[in-house]
Protein backbone atom coordinates (compact mmCIF):
# COMPACT_ATOMS: atom_id res chain seq x y z
CA UNK A 1 0.00 0.00 0.00
CA UNK A 2 1.24 3.38 -0.84
CA UNK A 3 2.49 5.84 2.13
CA UNK A 4 -0.27 8.76 2.30
CA UNK A 5 0.97 12.32 2.47
CA UNK A 6 0.56 12.56 6.07
CA UNK A 7 2.63 9.43 7.18
CA UNK A 8 5.50 10.35 4.87
CA UNK A 9 5.88 13.69 6.64
CA UNK A 10 5.38 12.16 9.63
CA UNK A 11 8.30 9.91 8.50
CA UNK A 12 10.43 12.93 7.27
CA UNK A 13 10.02 15.18 10.28
CA UNK A 14 11.35 12.13 12.89
CA UNK A 15 13.91 11.59 10.94
CA UNK A 16 15.47 15.10 9.55
CA UNK A 17 13.55 17.72 11.68
CA UNK A 18 11.25 20.69 10.46
CA UNK A 19 13.01 21.96 7.77
CA UNK A 20 11.19 22.97 4.60
CA UNK A 21 13.15 24.48 1.90
CA UNK A 22 11.47 27.20 -0.49
CA UNK A 23 12.34 26.85 -4.03
CA UNK A 24 11.54 30.10 -5.72
CA UNK A 25 13.70 30.35 -8.16
CA UNK A 26 14.32 33.91 -10.28
CA UNK A 27 16.57 34.64 -13.21
CA UNK A 28 16.94 37.57 -11.63
CA UNK A 29 18.51 36.51 -8.31
CA UNK A 30 19.76 33.00 -9.21
CA UNK A 31 23.81 33.61 -8.84
CA UNK A 32 25.63 34.51 -12.82
CA UNK A 33 28.94 33.18 -11.65
CA UNK A 34 27.06 29.77 -11.39
CA UNK A 35 24.02 29.70 -13.55
CA UNK A 36 23.40 31.32 -16.94
CA UNK A 37 20.39 33.55 -16.25
CA UNK A 38 17.98 31.75 -18.19
CA UNK A 39 15.29 29.17 -18.28
CA UNK A 40 18.44 26.27 -18.20
CA UNK A 41 20.13 27.81 -15.77
CA UNK A 42 17.30 28.20 -13.09
CA UNK A 43 15.89 24.38 -13.78
CA UNK A 44 20.21 23.68 -12.83
CA UNK A 45 19.98 26.10 -9.86
CA UNK A 46 17.20 24.08 -8.52
CA UNK A 47 18.16 20.92 -8.98
CA UNK A 48 21.84 22.11 -7.06
CA UNK A 49 19.51 23.07 -4.29
CA UNK A 50 18.01 19.85 -4.04
CA UNK A 51 21.31 17.61 -3.87
CA UNK A 52 22.49 20.06 -1.47
CA UNK A 53 19.68 20.24 1.12
CA UNK A 54 18.22 16.50 1.17
CA UNK A 55 20.64 15.65 3.98
CA UNK A 56 18.60 18.23 5.75
CA UNK A 57 15.13 18.90 4.04
CA UNK A 58 12.08 17.48 5.46
CA UNK A 59 10.08 18.83 2.81
CA UNK A 60 10.21 20.98 -0.43
CA UNK A 61 8.02 23.79 -1.48
CA UNK A 62 7.56 24.86 -4.91
CA UNK A 63 6.28 28.76 -5.58
CA UNK A 64 4.05 28.44 -7.99
CA UNK A 65 4.10 32.13 -8.75
CA UNK A 66 8.26 31.64 -9.63
CA UNK A 67 7.43 29.42 -12.09
CA UNK A 68 4.23 31.17 -13.92
CA UNK A 69 6.05 33.88 -14.18
CA UNK A 70 7.45 31.83 -17.18
CA UNK A 71 4.51 30.24 -19.01
CA UNK A 72 4.54 27.04 -19.74
CA UNK A 73 8.49 26.50 -19.52
CA UNK A 74 8.20 27.20 -16.03
CA UNK A 75 5.39 24.66 -15.54
CA UNK A 76 8.02 22.42 -17.65
CA UNK A 77 10.66 23.16 -14.87
CA UNK A 78 8.15 22.25 -11.99
CA UNK A 79 8.15 18.88 -13.84
CA UNK A 80 11.56 18.60 -14.14
CA UNK A 81 12.17 19.91 -10.36
CA UNK A 82 10.20 17.06 -8.90
CA UNK A 83 11.83 14.40 -10.93
CA UNK A 84 14.71 15.74 -9.06
CA UNK A 85 13.15 15.41 -5.76
CA UNK A 86 13.98 12.13 -3.62
CA UNK A 87 10.51 10.10 -2.98
CA UNK A 88 10.89 10.17 0.60
CA UNK A 89 10.90 13.85 1.19
CA UNK A 90 7.62 15.60 1.53
CA UNK A 91 6.25 17.54 -1.55
CA UNK A 92 4.29 21.12 -1.08
CA UNK A 93 2.77 22.61 -4.57
CA UNK A 94 2.50 26.27 -2.83
CA UNK A 95 -0.29 27.62 -5.30
CA UNK A 96 -2.88 29.46 -2.79
CA UNK A 97 -5.88 28.02 -4.90
CA UNK A 98 -9.03 27.81 -4.13
CA UNK A 99 -12.21 28.11 -6.04
CA UNK A 100 -15.76 26.83 -7.24
CA UNK A 101 -15.93 23.12 -6.79
CA UNK A 102 -15.77 21.93 -10.57
CA UNK A 103 -12.41 24.59 -10.76
CA UNK A 104 -11.05 23.57 -7.24
CA UNK A 105 -11.52 19.71 -8.92
CA UNK A 106 -9.31 21.04 -11.78
CA UNK A 107 -6.32 22.92 -9.52
CA UNK A 108 -6.72 19.62 -8.00
CA UNK A 109 -6.25 17.38 -10.70
CA UNK A 110 -3.03 19.98 -11.64
CA UNK A 111 -1.44 19.69 -7.69
CA UNK A 112 -1.68 15.67 -7.43
CA UNK A 113 -2.58 14.15 -10.75
CA UNK A 114 -0.63 16.12 -13.36
CA UNK A 115 2.67 17.07 -11.02
CA UNK A 116 2.09 14.31 -8.26
CA UNK A 117 2.37 16.82 -5.24
CA UNK A 118 1.62 15.53 -1.94
CA UNK A 119 0.16 18.76 -0.76
CA UNK A 120 -0.83 21.79 -1.98
CA UNK A 121 -1.93 25.15 -0.09
CA UNK A 122 -5.18 26.18 -0.69
CA UNK A 123 -6.97 29.90 0.30
CA UNK A 124 -10.59 29.64 2.41
CA UNK A 125 -12.39 32.89 1.12
CA UNK A 126 -14.72 30.72 -0.72
CA UNK A 127 -15.39 28.40 1.63
CA UNK A 128 -15.87 24.62 2.59
CA UNK A 129 -16.87 23.77 -0.63
CA UNK A 130 -14.10 25.11 -2.89
CA UNK A 131 -11.37 23.37 -0.25
CA UNK A 132 -13.49 20.02 -0.45
CA UNK A 133 -12.51 19.24 -4.27
CA UNK A 134 -8.92 19.20 -3.14
CA UNK A 135 -9.51 16.12 -0.38
CA UNK A 136 -10.89 13.18 -3.07
CA UNK A 137 -7.75 11.59 -2.67
CA UNK A 138 -7.41 10.79 0.99
CA UNK A 139 -3.90 10.41 0.58
CA UNK A 140 -3.09 13.67 0.08
CA UNK A 141 -2.49 16.96 2.51
CA UNK A 142 -3.76 20.18 2.01
CA UNK A 143 -2.55 22.96 3.95
CA UNK A 144 -5.37 26.30 4.41
CA UNK A 145 -4.17 29.30 4.65
CA UNK A 146 -5.48 30.88 8.42
CA UNK A 147 -3.06 33.68 9.45
CA UNK A 148 -0.35 34.48 7.08
CA UNK A 149 3.11 35.81 7.99
CA UNK A 150 3.13 39.16 5.79
CA UNK A 151 1.55 42.93 7.09
CA UNK A 152 -1.42 42.36 4.86
CA UNK A 153 -2.79 39.31 7.64
CA UNK A 154 -4.14 42.19 9.91
CA UNK A 155 -6.41 43.84 7.23
CA UNK A 156 -8.64 41.06 7.03
CA UNK A 157 -7.62 37.23 9.03
CA UNK A 158 -7.92 39.09 12.51
CA UNK A 159 -11.58 40.55 11.96
CA UNK A 160 -13.56 39.85 14.94
CA UNK A 161 -16.64 38.24 14.82
CA UNK A 162 -18.28 36.64 17.49
CA UNK A 163 -15.43 37.55 19.70
CA UNK A 164 -13.31 35.38 17.60
CA UNK A 165 -10.60 36.64 15.00
CA UNK A 166 -11.47 35.36 10.83
CA UNK A 167 -8.51 32.96 11.02
CA UNK A 168 -9.77 31.24 14.07
CA UNK A 169 -13.03 30.83 12.93
CA UNK A 170 -11.31 29.38 10.02
CA UNK A 171 -9.41 26.94 11.70
CA UNK A 172 -12.04 25.57 14.21
CA UNK A 173 -14.13 25.17 10.94
CA UNK A 174 -12.20 23.84 8.37
CA UNK A 175 -10.94 21.32 11.06
CA UNK A 176 -13.43 20.17 12.57
CA UNK A 177 -14.87 18.86 9.53
CA UNK A 178 -11.84 16.75 8.02
CA UNK A 179 -9.22 14.59 8.92
CA UNK A 180 -6.36 15.78 10.59
CA UNK A 181 -4.22 13.25 8.15
CA UNK A 182 -5.27 15.53 5.90
CA UNK A 183 -5.47 18.90 6.75
CA UNK A 184 -3.30 21.37 7.90
CA UNK A 185 -3.00 25.33 8.47
CA UNK A 186 -0.62 28.29 7.32
CA UNK A 187 0.62 30.09 10.44
CA UNK A 188 2.89 32.65 9.73
CA UNK A 189 5.87 32.26 12.37
CA UNK A 190 5.70 36.42 12.55
CA UNK A 191 2.86 35.58 14.73
CA UNK A 192 4.14 33.78 17.64
CA UNK A 193 1.71 34.91 20.20
CA UNK A 194 -1.51 33.41 17.93
CA UNK A 195 0.69 30.49 16.83
CA UNK A 196 0.45 29.20 20.41
CA UNK A 197 -3.15 30.20 21.04
CA UNK A 198 -3.46 28.32 17.67
CA UNK A 199 -1.98 25.36 19.15
CA UNK A 200 -4.19 25.18 21.88
CA UNK A 201 -7.09 24.74 19.20
CA UNK A 202 -5.78 22.27 16.90
CA UNK A 203 -2.92 20.45 18.89
CA UNK A 204 -2.26 18.01 16.39
CA UNK A 205 -2.72 19.43 12.51
CA UNK A 206 0.37 19.86 10.63
CA UNK A 207 1.41 23.30 10.32
CA UNK A 208 3.45 25.41 7.43
CA UNK A 209 5.16 27.84 9.19
CA UNK A 210 6.92 30.55 7.02
CA UNK A 211 8.15 33.51 7.99
CA UNK A 212 11.66 32.87 8.69
CA UNK A 213 14.68 34.50 7.14
CA UNK A 214 13.99 37.80 5.13
CA UNK A 215 10.74 38.19 6.83
CA UNK A 216 11.90 38.22 10.05
CA UNK A 217 10.40 35.25 12.48
CA UNK A 218 12.20 34.14 15.22
CA UNK A 219 13.26 30.67 15.02
CA UNK A 220 13.44 30.30 18.86
CA UNK A 221 9.55 31.89 19.59
CA UNK A 222 8.34 30.10 16.74
CA UNK A 223 9.38 26.50 17.98
CA UNK A 224 8.81 27.55 21.87
CA UNK A 225 5.11 28.94 20.30
CA UNK A 226 4.76 25.07 18.11
CA UNK A 227 5.41 22.76 21.31
CA UNK A 228 6.60 20.32 19.45
CA UNK A 229 3.70 19.92 17.43
CA UNK A 230 4.14 18.36 13.70
CA UNK A 231 5.12 21.13 11.50
CA UNK A 232 7.18 22.73 9.01
CA UNK A 233 9.40 25.56 9.27
CA UNK A 234 10.20 26.59 5.85
CA UNK A 235 13.08 28.67 4.82
CA UNK A 236 13.45 30.29 0.74
CA UNK A 237 15.21 33.48 0.32
CA UNK A 238 17.40 33.20 3.02
CA UNK A 239 18.24 30.22 2.44
CA UNK A 240 18.93 29.36 -1.60
CA UNK A 241 20.44 33.28 -2.19
CA UNK A 242 22.82 33.22 0.65
CA UNK A 243 26.24 35.38 0.44
CA UNK A 244 28.20 32.91 -1.29
CA UNK A 245 31.41 31.25 0.45
CA UNK A 246 34.91 29.89 -0.97
CA UNK A 247 33.50 30.92 -4.35
CA UNK A 248 31.42 27.63 -3.66
CA UNK A 249 27.86 27.67 -4.61
CA UNK A 250 27.20 23.81 -3.89
CA UNK A 251 28.98 23.83 -0.33
CA UNK A 252 27.63 27.79 0.47
CA UNK A 253 24.02 26.09 0.33
CA UNK A 254 24.80 22.87 2.12
CA UNK A 255 26.37 24.68 4.48
CA UNK A 256 23.33 27.33 5.29
CA UNK A 257 20.91 24.09 5.04
CA UNK A 258 23.14 22.50 8.13
CA UNK A 259 23.00 25.92 9.69
CA UNK A 260 19.28 25.94 9.30
CA UNK A 261 18.55 22.42 10.35
CA UNK A 262 20.77 22.75 13.78
CA UNK A 263 18.85 26.30 14.47
CA UNK A 264 15.87 24.27 14.54
CA UNK A 265 16.96 21.42 16.92
CA UNK A 266 19.09 23.30 19.22
CA UNK A 267 15.64 24.99 19.99
CA UNK A 268 13.45 21.76 20.62
CA UNK A 269 11.88 22.68 23.68
CA UNK A 270 12.63 18.85 24.12
CA UNK A 271 16.24 20.02 24.03
CA UNK A 272 16.59 23.29 26.61
CA UNK A 273 15.58 21.02 29.86
CA UNK B 1 -1.12 56.12 -26.00
CA UNK B 2 -2.44 52.54 -25.02
CA UNK B 3 -5.54 52.63 -24.28
CA UNK B 4 -6.22 51.42 -20.63
CA UNK B 5 -7.92 48.24 -19.74
CA UNK B 6 -10.65 50.17 -18.03
CA UNK B 7 -11.34 51.96 -21.31
CA UNK B 8 -11.03 49.12 -23.54
CA UNK B 9 -13.48 47.59 -21.21
CA UNK B 10 -16.22 50.42 -21.23
CA UNK B 11 -15.45 50.83 -25.22
CA UNK B 12 -16.62 46.88 -25.24
CA UNK B 13 -19.54 46.99 -22.85
CA UNK B 14 -20.78 50.20 -24.76
CA UNK B 15 -20.61 48.31 -28.10
CA UNK B 16 -21.87 45.02 -27.22
CA UNK B 17 -23.41 44.65 -23.70
CA UNK B 18 -22.47 42.52 -20.35
CA UNK B 19 -21.51 39.44 -21.89
CA UNK B 20 -18.03 37.86 -20.82
CA UNK B 21 -17.50 34.31 -22.03
CA UNK B 22 -15.81 31.30 -20.14
CA UNK B 23 -13.90 29.47 -21.50
CA UNK B 24 -13.31 26.80 -19.55
CA UNK B 25 -11.99 23.76 -21.98
CA UNK B 26 -12.79 20.29 -20.73
CA UNK B 27 -11.45 17.21 -22.78
CA UNK B 28 -14.03 14.99 -20.80
CA UNK B 29 -16.89 17.83 -21.95
CA UNK B 30 -15.63 19.38 -25.40
CA UNK B 31 -17.83 17.33 -28.16
CA UNK B 32 -16.15 14.10 -29.48
CA UNK B 33 -18.51 14.61 -33.06
CA UNK B 34 -16.42 17.97 -33.53
CA UNK B 35 -12.93 17.92 -31.73
CA UNK B 36 -10.45 15.05 -31.10
CA UNK B 37 -10.31 14.26 -27.61
CA UNK B 38 -6.90 15.88 -26.91
CA UNK B 39 -4.89 18.96 -25.86
CA UNK B 40 -5.10 19.62 -30.13
CA UNK B 41 -8.76 19.32 -29.95
CA UNK B 42 -8.93 21.64 -26.87
CA UNK B 43 -7.43 24.78 -28.26
CA UNK B 44 -9.41 23.84 -31.31
CA UNK B 45 -12.57 24.05 -29.03
CA UNK B 46 -11.64 27.23 -27.78
CA UNK B 47 -10.68 28.88 -31.42
CA UNK B 48 -13.95 27.90 -32.59
CA UNK B 49 -16.16 29.29 -29.62
CA UNK B 50 -13.88 32.76 -29.79
CA UNK B 51 -14.45 32.84 -33.33
CA UNK B 52 -18.55 32.00 -32.85
CA UNK B 53 -18.92 34.39 -30.12
CA UNK B 54 -16.81 37.60 -30.85
CA UNK B 55 -19.89 39.03 -32.33
CA UNK B 56 -21.53 38.63 -29.13
CA UNK B 57 -18.68 38.93 -26.69
CA UNK B 58 -17.15 41.95 -24.84
CA UNK B 59 -14.80 40.06 -22.61
CA UNK B 60 -13.42 36.51 -22.12
CA UNK B 61 -12.46 35.12 -19.07
CA UNK B 62 -10.31 32.33 -19.34
CA UNK B 63 -10.38 30.43 -15.80
CA UNK B 64 -6.80 29.40 -15.14
CA UNK B 65 -7.94 25.46 -13.64
CA UNK B 66 -8.83 23.99 -16.88
CA UNK B 67 -5.59 24.69 -18.73
CA UNK B 68 -3.19 23.85 -15.68
CA UNK B 69 -5.07 20.42 -14.94
CA UNK B 70 -2.85 19.77 -18.19
CA UNK B 71 0.40 21.47 -17.21
CA UNK B 72 2.94 22.95 -19.26
CA UNK B 73 0.76 22.14 -22.41
CA UNK B 74 -2.21 23.77 -20.90
CA UNK B 75 0.06 26.85 -20.02
CA UNK B 76 0.46 26.57 -23.98
CA UNK B 77 -2.90 26.78 -25.11
CA UNK B 78 -3.58 29.98 -22.92
CA UNK B 79 -0.91 31.94 -25.51
CA UNK B 80 -2.33 30.42 -28.71
CA UNK B 81 -5.88 31.02 -27.20
CA UNK B 82 -5.12 34.83 -26.19
CA UNK B 83 -3.67 35.02 -29.55
CA UNK B 84 -6.77 34.07 -31.51
CA UNK B 85 -8.85 37.15 -29.32
CA UNK B 86 -9.46 40.39 -31.38
CA UNK B 87 -7.20 42.80 -29.66
CA UNK B 88 -10.45 45.02 -28.62
CA UNK B 89 -12.23 42.22 -26.45
CA UNK B 90 -11.15 42.73 -23.15
CA UNK B 91 -9.60 39.91 -21.13
CA UNK B 92 -9.59 38.06 -17.85
CA UNK B 93 -7.16 36.14 -16.64
CA UNK B 94 -9.57 34.28 -14.10
CA UNK B 95 -6.63 32.90 -11.85
CA UNK B 96 -7.60 33.94 -7.89
CA UNK B 97 -3.89 34.62 -6.89
CA UNK B 98 -2.98 36.77 -3.93
CA UNK B 99 0.54 36.07 -1.92
CA UNK B 100 3.10 37.88 -0.17
CA UNK B 101 4.75 40.90 -2.10
CA UNK B 102 7.15 39.07 -4.07
CA UNK B 103 5.12 36.06 -5.06
CA UNK B 104 2.11 38.54 -6.14
CA UNK B 105 4.61 40.47 -7.91
CA UNK B 106 5.48 37.20 -10.09
CA UNK B 107 1.52 36.16 -10.40
CA UNK B 108 1.55 39.76 -12.33
CA UNK B 109 4.10 39.24 -14.36
CA UNK B 110 3.12 35.67 -15.50
CA UNK B 111 -0.87 37.37 -16.24
CA UNK B 112 0.37 41.33 -17.79
CA UNK B 113 3.84 40.49 -19.18
CA UNK B 114 3.82 36.98 -19.93
CA UNK B 115 0.37 36.32 -21.16
CA UNK B 116 -1.04 40.10 -21.81
CA UNK B 117 -4.28 39.95 -20.12
CA UNK B 118 -5.98 43.04 -19.63
CA UNK B 119 -7.07 41.85 -16.21
CA UNK B 120 -6.88 39.40 -13.26
CA UNK B 121 -8.62 37.80 -10.44
CA UNK B 122 -7.48 38.03 -7.21
CA UNK B 123 -8.11 36.92 -3.74
CA UNK B 124 -8.14 39.23 -0.76
CA UNK B 125 -7.60 36.80 2.08
CA UNK B 126 -3.66 37.69 2.95
CA UNK B 127 -4.64 41.53 2.56
CA UNK B 128 -4.08 44.45 0.88
CA UNK B 129 -0.31 44.10 0.16
CA UNK B 130 -1.16 40.96 -1.70
CA UNK B 131 -3.27 42.80 -4.04
CA UNK B 132 -1.23 46.05 -4.22
CA UNK B 133 1.36 44.26 -6.68
CA UNK B 134 -0.85 43.79 -9.30
CA UNK B 135 -1.59 47.34 -9.74
CA UNK B 136 2.18 47.92 -10.57
CA UNK B 137 1.12 48.78 -13.80
CA UNK B 138 -2.02 51.78 -14.17
CA UNK B 139 -3.36 50.64 -17.52
CA UNK B 140 -4.07 47.05 -15.80
CA UNK B 141 -7.38 45.91 -13.74
CA UNK B 142 -7.80 43.70 -10.92
CA UNK B 143 -11.13 41.72 -9.81
CA UNK B 144 -11.10 41.38 -6.56
CA UNK B 145 -13.21 38.42 -4.59
CA UNK B 146 -15.79 39.69 -2.45
CA UNK B 147 -19.13 37.58 -2.66
CA UNK B 148 -18.84 34.77 -4.43
CA UNK B 149 -21.70 32.59 -6.20
CA UNK B 150 -20.72 29.18 -4.51
CA UNK B 151 -22.44 27.91 -1.59
CA UNK B 152 -19.36 28.22 0.29
CA UNK B 153 -19.57 32.06 0.05
CA UNK B 154 -21.67 31.57 2.74
CA UNK B 155 -19.09 30.12 5.54
CA UNK B 156 -16.44 32.90 5.84
CA UNK B 157 -17.75 35.88 3.44
CA UNK B 158 -20.90 36.63 5.50
CA UNK B 159 -19.09 36.83 8.94
CA UNK B 160 -20.51 39.84 10.47
CA UNK B 161 -17.80 41.83 12.16
CA UNK B 162 -18.53 45.26 13.60
CA UNK B 163 -22.50 45.08 12.29
CA UNK B 164 -20.61 44.11 8.77
CA UNK B 165 -20.13 41.21 6.71
CA UNK B 166 -16.81 40.23 5.22
CA UNK B 167 -17.44 40.96 1.94
CA UNK B 168 -18.58 44.37 2.80
CA UNK B 169 -15.48 45.20 4.55
CA UNK B 170 -13.63 43.82 1.44
CA UNK B 171 -15.69 45.86 -0.86
CA UNK B 172 -14.73 49.48 1.23
CA UNK B 173 -11.19 48.88 2.59
CA UNK B 174 -9.92 47.78 -1.11
CA UNK B 175 -12.28 50.63 -3.23
CA UNK B 176 -11.63 53.25 -0.92
CA UNK B 177 -7.35 52.38 -1.20
CA UNK B 178 -7.45 51.93 -5.25
CA UNK B 179 -8.83 53.80 -8.30
CA UNK B 180 -12.10 52.18 -9.77
CA UNK B 181 -10.27 52.25 -13.26
CA UNK B 182 -8.09 49.91 -11.61
CA UNK B 183 -10.00 47.98 -8.81
CA UNK B 184 -13.37 45.65 -9.65
CA UNK B 185 -14.84 42.96 -7.49
CA UNK B 186 -16.31 39.51 -8.24
CA UNK B 187 -20.04 39.50 -6.89
CA UNK B 188 -21.95 37.01 -7.62
CA UNK B 189 -25.52 36.83 -9.56
CA UNK B 190 -26.70 34.11 -6.98
CA UNK B 191 -26.92 36.74 -4.32
CA UNK B 192 -28.71 39.90 -6.21
CA UNK B 193 -30.07 41.18 -3.05
CA UNK B 194 -26.44 41.73 -1.55
CA UNK B 195 -25.82 42.96 -5.49
CA UNK B 196 -28.08 45.64 -5.28
CA UNK B 197 -26.45 46.74 -1.81
CA UNK B 198 -22.57 46.55 -3.00
CA UNK B 199 -24.16 48.97 -5.36
CA UNK B 200 -24.77 51.67 -3.22
CA UNK B 201 -21.41 51.39 -1.84
CA UNK B 202 -19.25 51.24 -5.00
CA UNK B 203 -21.78 52.44 -8.07
CA UNK B 204 -18.96 52.78 -9.86
CA UNK B 205 -16.50 49.94 -10.04
CA UNK B 206 -16.64 47.22 -12.28
CA UNK B 207 -18.38 44.12 -11.44
CA UNK B 208 -17.26 40.84 -12.55
CA UNK B 209 -20.83 38.89 -12.13
CA UNK B 210 -20.89 34.81 -12.54
CA UNK B 211 -23.16 32.56 -11.73
CA UNK B 212 -25.40 32.95 -14.70
CA UNK B 213 -26.78 29.70 -16.23
CA UNK B 214 -25.51 25.97 -14.61
CA UNK B 215 -24.97 28.37 -11.15
CA UNK B 216 -28.90 29.45 -11.47
CA UNK B 217 -28.83 33.03 -11.34
CA UNK B 218 -31.53 34.89 -12.69
CA UNK B 219 -30.64 37.22 -15.57
CA UNK B 220 -33.37 40.01 -14.94
CA UNK B 221 -32.57 39.85 -11.37
CA UNK B 222 -29.19 40.55 -11.38
CA UNK B 223 -29.47 43.42 -14.11
CA UNK B 224 -31.80 45.22 -12.27
CA UNK B 225 -29.62 44.91 -9.07
CA UNK B 226 -26.84 46.08 -10.87
CA UNK B 227 -28.92 48.80 -11.97
CA UNK B 228 -26.61 49.49 -15.31
CA UNK B 229 -23.61 50.06 -13.54
CA UNK B 230 -20.30 48.55 -15.23
CA UNK B 231 -20.38 44.95 -15.05
CA UNK B 232 -19.44 41.63 -17.32
CA UNK B 233 -21.85 39.04 -16.74
CA UNK B 234 -19.82 35.97 -17.42
CA UNK B 235 -21.33 32.91 -19.06
CA UNK B 236 -19.09 29.69 -18.88
CA UNK B 237 -20.75 26.45 -19.20
CA UNK B 238 -24.28 26.51 -20.32
CA UNK B 239 -22.89 28.64 -22.90
CA UNK B 240 -19.86 25.80 -24.36
CA UNK B 241 -21.56 23.03 -24.15
CA UNK B 242 -24.53 23.06 -24.79
CA UNK B 243 -26.97 21.08 -26.78
CA UNK B 244 -26.09 21.21 -30.23
CA UNK B 245 -28.66 22.22 -33.04
CA UNK B 246 -28.45 20.45 -36.71
CA UNK B 247 -26.02 18.91 -35.65
CA UNK B 248 -23.65 21.93 -36.17
CA UNK B 249 -21.33 22.95 -33.34
CA UNK B 250 -20.49 27.02 -35.03
CA UNK B 251 -23.98 27.62 -35.57
CA UNK B 252 -24.75 26.47 -31.82
CA UNK B 253 -22.67 28.60 -30.08
CA UNK B 254 -23.35 31.25 -32.16
CA UNK B 255 -27.10 31.11 -31.61
CA UNK B 256 -26.02 30.51 -27.95
CA UNK B 257 -23.91 33.80 -27.46
CA UNK B 258 -26.99 35.77 -29.21
CA UNK B 259 -29.23 34.59 -26.78
CA UNK B 260 -27.32 35.09 -24.20
CA UNK B 261 -26.67 38.87 -25.20
CA UNK B 262 -30.14 39.32 -26.36
CA UNK B 263 -31.12 37.97 -22.81
CA UNK B 264 -29.29 40.37 -21.04
CA UNK B 265 -29.91 43.33 -23.05
CA UNK B 266 -33.73 42.99 -23.10
CA UNK B 267 -33.62 43.31 -19.28
CA UNK B 268 -31.60 46.32 -19.52
CA UNK B 269 -33.45 48.30 -16.74
CA UNK B 270 -33.71 51.49 -19.23
CA UNK B 271 -35.72 49.22 -21.82
CA UNK B 272 -37.79 48.40 -19.18
CA UNK B 273 -39.64 52.03 -18.57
Amino acid sequence: MNTSAFEKLNNSISKKGWLCVGLDPDIEKIPAEFFSQDLDGLLKFNLSIIKNTTEFASAYKLNFAFYEQYGSDGFHIISETMKAIPNDIFTIADAKRGDIGNTSAAYSKMCFKHFNFDSVTTNPYMGIDSIEPFLEDKSKLIFVLALTSNKGSFDFQRLMSDNKPLFQIVIEKISSRFDKNNVGFVVGGTHPDELKFIRTIIPDNVLLIPGIGNQGADVEQVLEANNNAPALINVSRSLIYPQIIDNNFEKTIYQQAKLYSQQLTNFLPSNNN
